[in-house]
């Protein structure tokens, strides 16, 4: 049985994690439990690169807790990968992002793909993230909602982000789109079933390479990530 | 229960699929059977860009066959992808190449990567899929063998992968080391051991991939991939 | 004298090869000779990448028979290049792609192109060979017309060209604009009349490629594209 | 009277402090003062991307001061640029990476640059920041000392330089050297005598970067880095 | 004391030398002097690239005289940067351009940048200086105003730049806005107070470039630029 | 019948021309007279960027003469395509440059190519132009035989060749080679019958691309390349 830990890096009651869990876990093989925590420290949402600086010592903390349970994977649950590459240098098994993920997804089912961001301060940090992870000559274009990442399953953000995938695929030329945030799983099959383009959702692409890293006895390179044990 | 399509592409005798059974059926998990076939028509094995259209007939009719007996995804397992653009044109479910598969995975686990050829013939293709795949800013070099893919499994080659595989390291600065070939599973574990970056089998990788498709819904992007059904 | 084979990939009667020698013998220096042919079987239309794959045995077919003739060189005369790669493996005389040819071409007269679209269906493939090719940083849009490949030389089609390369020009930048189809030669220079930069057919791009090589002596490089001699 | 803020990124004694005053205060224009001081929590020096989130609060508690002071310009004093991104969305002032400062200056001086790295540790994070920074494509090599970054002013550390200089420009063809170190500065002039090309110092470009943003009246776009001020 | 001699690329009479002294001047430190001159032959503006070349004679007059005299850093001040490469292979001291100096400074305050472009004829030459100097990743749209450079102080150009700048935010994602002029440093203010992004000023970043080699001990790499003196 | 005109970018004297007229003429076809010239004024050889400002009235003159005589394309008869974008602004017929057209052929027989150069100082000024050409992917590595151009048909030059060939070959990967200087016609049967694989020559590439475009009625775009006559 394998084991993968989720970390929601923000604020997530019983509640909204309970409501993850249900959408979550059909998302991987009987072969595996995903655990569901949340970082204790840090702000409510990460909506831009600071964010992300200002959960690090809750990402940290959650990290290493994750670590000590001996979990087989760990799941950075938000879409801009907070602190990514410096996990991966303190643990030895698989850090999975939900960006990095959904990035690679979606080069798997296209020649590019767009993303829909949520908000517009997260549209920098996606593009540079797409530099750093040498997949921007994939990106087309990025599209922003502007509704606030907790009403992103409401009817109306629905209907603006049916909108904007749509202006994406007419005028950017998108293949794919890409979810910019990890909390939407349960809108997607509305979204697919509006949309002529696959859909991609970070918090399930991210499981997906969480199992097939553990599967394949896979993780990331110690010499793209030099291995440094916390104390 | 899902059931993934593998058509080896060459000439696969009973006693090399049992063989590749063996070592491929625990890549895949509990919910999932993976099918086994080869081509009837083309080439014993792929060596170079030509021996893809000899194949081609071949594959499109096990393709076509696999549509019919209405599997979950199919995998071309080649390292080559022959004809992987063209097939998913004429079929909706996913179609999964293995290299593909490889170079993305590869990226997920490190800033670069080095393919390690057994053929000099074989070379040339890998980099013009770097490019039409969009991730050659990430292959940092290709080193080849020059042994026989017949003898890929013997004690010399794993030898000749070893040496290889740290020059790539050591000189070209290669953090993950992708086998160009599918047929070399069996001898992961000692390359593995013998060095110390990843080592991503596109034969794996290939049915991580596929079985990540299907279990998320997603298929590739008929944006990309016109779906023209033949008759 | 030279002589160079164009192997139209489609189905050419011959009323189509005497108004296609017509435009294009004007193209080659009186040194040279073209022959024209087509391909036996496959579509009657290469309008995605699948077809290229479902005319491979008929391109094969003209390909060796030409060689067999000893013409000097070979085009294949199609906007996808179909099989170029392979084919080139097969003989040693140069085969010569007319997208390549024009992409090639269009990089010598301007810093950019774009290209005009018959069909929708085309795009992704004129776009992976961009990329194949390492010219996409050039390629500044594709503007599509929606117009059957049989409707190209009709009035009507002829408008939505012009149309579309205005756009091309004025809102992409375009400096060049490329055809994106190898059976428009009659109609170019009443398109060259109506816009003000260049406009670059593929099919006398080819002509005018295939003839350079001859004369230099070049042909595809066999370290590229290792050379194996079909029985 | 311009005021400049070095922060230097790990623990510096007030000799460490004195030493590098007197090499640095030339490097800025007599209408410009600049301070020193230090990170008081995290890693001793940063040696791979862990430590930059090691010494996040140290690094955040010091900008929020300088801030507080009303200085012109923070530098942030080490060469990953520890949190650049997230440190410029949460104050208006300019903050300048040493690192990023050099690519560019090294950029304006020759059409390639390579790093020379102390350790094989911060080799990825230069990579990653090239990429990140769109300027990977200048960056034609990173070449490694294996000397602790405590004794890189040793006579050892200088002759290894030399030679690794050597090797970059004469193997890899670098026209421009960049140390991967802040720590050098005392050492930048025996270097530039022993190597005929030049060398650039992060911690003396980072100064003058910094310099010239106050005097411009530029700051970093809050379109790429969304100001959000901390309470 | 520092001396940096201001070349301007076209013919500036002493009105305008006065009036650009007085907005210069205090874009360089109070140890430095700035000297101007203007060519004596060649086009009264550089309005595309052939215009560089009917002014090299006088460019290279004006640069071997700033050699005679012993200046420190000499500027071509012109947006096109015109000869730059040449002019560095015949004097040691700092050559600095305008637009490469503006291209680095965008690409240090932000993601990617935009020019806005006085006259259509210049932005093909704008475009290739970004390829030749590798920034092109960068550069996300040109944008023009088509007014004559001799009118670009006045207020209908500043309007007509307003708009053009909040075209690139808004439909480019511009993140700063490079002026495709040296001669607007005047109105430069005007410019950033009504635009929410950095106003890149070629003429003021050429100075502050200058002034920062100069101070760093730094000049261009000769193995990128081979010296030649002029007898 | 179709009237090429050869510049040749330095000193040129009879018997050099009818040598180069010997090897030259058999490259364009029976319909097409090839004229040669040489400039009047400038340096003896082109050996670096700063030479080809040296060169430049010398260049425009030989254009304009050429313009006057009508003839149907200009040649730029040099391997570093001195004034090439000047040029194409001030006259309307084709004006071809010897290297963009040799590396546009090698881009059209293999994947990538090196560049044999004769001496150090023209290494960066091809770099340049490859990334202005916009086909840096393309070229691998520049290999440098030290030997002064007046020396290149020598036997020792031949030999270096060959052994510099080889290097790229076997060390770079490469598929073809460019040679960096259009004074080499004479040898390059030698350098074929010895290396395996093609030998491409600036100077021939640039009659079969200056034939091309008279033939197809192309010339440069009057968007990339502002027309602006002298008077």
């Amino acid at each position: 049985m394998y084991r993968i830990k989720v970390i929601f890096i923000g604020h997530a009651n019983e509640a909204f994690i309970e409501q993850q869990r249900l959408y979550r876990a059909p998302l991987c093989s009987s072969d595996t439990v995903i655990d569901f925590t949340s970082i204790k420290k840090g702000p409510e949402t990460i909506e831009q690169t600071l964010d992300e600086i200002l959960a690090s010592q809750g990402i940290m903390d959650e990290v290493q807790a994750a670590a000590r349970e001996k979990v087989d994977a760990i799941i950075v649950d938000c879409a801009l990968d907070p602190l990514l590459s410096a996990l991966r240098e303190c643990v030895r098994i698989p850090v999975v992002g939900a960006a990095q993920s959904s990035y690679l997804m979606a080069s798997a089912l296209a020649d590019n793909f767009s993303i829909i961001s949520p908000l517009a301060s997260l549209m920098p940090a996606y593009r540079r993230m797409a530099r750093e992870y040498a997949v921007a000559e994939k990106l087309c274009s990025i599209r922003c909602l502007n509704i606030p990442i907790e009403d992103l399953l409401d009817e109306q953000a629905i209907k603006a982000f049916i909108e904007a995938g749509r202006t994406a695929i007419e005028r950017d030329g998108a293949q794919v789109l890409v979810l910019g945030c990890t909390g939407m799983s349960p809108v997607v099959p509305q979204l697919s079933a509006a949309l002529n383009v696959p859909i991609v959702d970070p918090a399930a692409t991210a499981i997906a390479m969480a199992e097939s890293m553990v599967r394949l006895h896979l993780t990331h390179s110690a010499a793209a990530y030099p291995f440094k044990p916390l104390s």
